[in-house]
């Protein structure tokens, strides 16, 4: 499920259906919130902090692999130990490569013209074409359209993919992106843009599964009408949901993103899988690997029982 | 130059008064341009890559740091190395500091919550207080007030700054920024949030040259009726000004940027500097490093006959 010839946007369709759920489990290593046995010494250097965010997080994948389809490293918590963070990130998108699952670089990089060009090298390509190596990237739209389409053009020559920040799920997200222009919200503009892009790269006429693209769009699960409606504009957009779970979305509430075959939306959890042996539910089991199993699956059944996920 | 107890904002501006000059000397180091002598072979591994970009901003360092106040290691240009990258980027900055210049990491990052956090905790800070060392970052605003307001407080707590993207130098920066919201564009809207929280900050009743507080605006050259608008809008916030030379912009058209002490804004120029040594202009001269010379000295030269500069 990494290096492939085929578009990201059907690799993904894919791996959703082989996995039968959308769960893409947020590789967010907090120091503060490791589990016992790996947390560091109180003086540990950017250098052990890193080796034991590698550690934390390849266990999760050797976790997770087998159940789901797609993991998304969160490049901000291995950034913050400098380059020690960084090598780390780099191994552990190869492990999880590794493994099976899709890779998506939560970087939300943005820039103009070689630099975006840059980025887009930094992160796209799987199996040596990149230094990072991931399947797909996360990318920020304000800087306009000649900032995204670097990164379009590098996803198209690596078979990889993009998520464009449409609809974040934080509470400030309406700031910029709600305001209204000509009777359309700045995200519903950004919607189109994303729609455009990913519709001339699917091959809708062939079969179902392949009817989405590979530039995908950010749209949170805290805005449940904003998700239904943003859904129904990027008819062959991929959408990466966060904010399920720890930032309120619940499963009801994201029904509305997808398909009927269950197709279309891939759910983002961070906290409440990586850091569930500190929750109520799940701290009573024998070891934080089984409570990282657990709510990943009790994340499926939920997903199964109140939306179309059922029928993958 | 580098950490100190006074506000970035402040530290800037007497930067700038030693220095008699607002050029910022912009990092981007891409392969295909090095100097035939720091060119590594064409099988060159990332971490010989990344150590011939070092050696050439070193080099650059050592021209420019008795001449201007700031420089600006673009980011991307480094990772797109891999964690071999992100390491020289660390050894830029640290000796970039050691030399007494303002160091401005041009990341353009933005995120939410406890992951800004995190992009302001590998950043912001130097002398050991962040992993990268930088004395300011350049931050996104498309999620939204609550995106920006950690690296805000990161910048009180550690003496330095940040420049957000308020209107960029490309061509398509009005793709988002330019839309209108009820007569104003959401550069404006940008605007208005920056000046508010520089206000905050700034001392104008102490020092004229103390009126500007440590979160200023990124403005491109290349839109000058615009950069003469937002420059008074934001009264108390330093611009970065991207855009000069390769993109286009002339002294000229970047004079609305200064007061008329020729402080509150910095210019940066990259190509047109550390390439400089492949123009038409500066080819003949003996070494790439006296055409980094002389393309700075003619910069300072451009910006005092054309602009209030000439009155630092």
């Amino acid at each position: 499920m990494t290096q492939s010839p085929i578009p990201f946007g059907n690799q993904l369709a894919l791996a959703v259906k082989e996995k039968r759920n959308p769960v893409c489990v947020g590789l967010d290593p907090r120091l503060a919130s490791l589990p016992p046995a790996l947390m560091p010494s109180s003086d540990a250097s950017h250098t052990e902090v890193a080796e034991a965010f590698e550690k934390f997080c390849n266990e999760i994948i050797d976790v997770v692999s087998p159940i789901v389809p797609v993991v998304k490293p969160q490049v901000a918590f291995f950034e913050q130990y400098g380059p020690a963070g960084m090598f780390a990130l780099q191994r552990v998108i190869a492990y999880a490569s590794s493994k099976g699952l899709l890779v998506i670089a939560d970087a939300k990089r943005g820039d103009i013209g070689t630099t975006a060009e840059a980025y887009a090298q930094a992160f796209l390509g799987s199996k040596g074409l990149s230094p990072f190596g991931a399947d797909c990237l996360t990318v920020n739209p304000y800087l306009g359209e000649d900032s995204l389409t670097p990164f379009v053009s590098r996803s198209r020559e690596t078979s990889t993919g993009i998520f464009v920040l449409v609809k974040t799920s934080n509470p400030g997200s309406g700031f910029i992106q709600d305001l209204q222009v000509n009777g359309s919200t700045i995200s519903e503009r950004i919607a189109e843009w994303v729609q455009s892009q990913s519709a001339a790269q699917s091959v809708a006429q062939l079969e179902t599964d392949m009817k989405y693209g590979s530039i995908g769009a950010v749209v949170g699960a805290t805005y449940p009408a904003q998700l239904a409606s943003l859904r129904s504009k990027m008819p062959n957009a991929w959408l990466l949901i966060p904010g399920y779970g720890a930032q309120g979305g619940t499963a009801k509430e994201i029904g509305a993103g997808f398909d009927s075959e269950g197709l279309g939306a891939i759910v983002n959890n961070s906290r409440g899988i990586i850091f569930a042996h500190q929750s109520e539910k799940y701290r009573s089991l024998p070891t934080w690997q089984m409570a990282v199993e657990a709510s990943t699956r009790d994340m499926i059944q939920s997903l199964q029982s109140e939306t179309s996920v059922k029928n993958l």
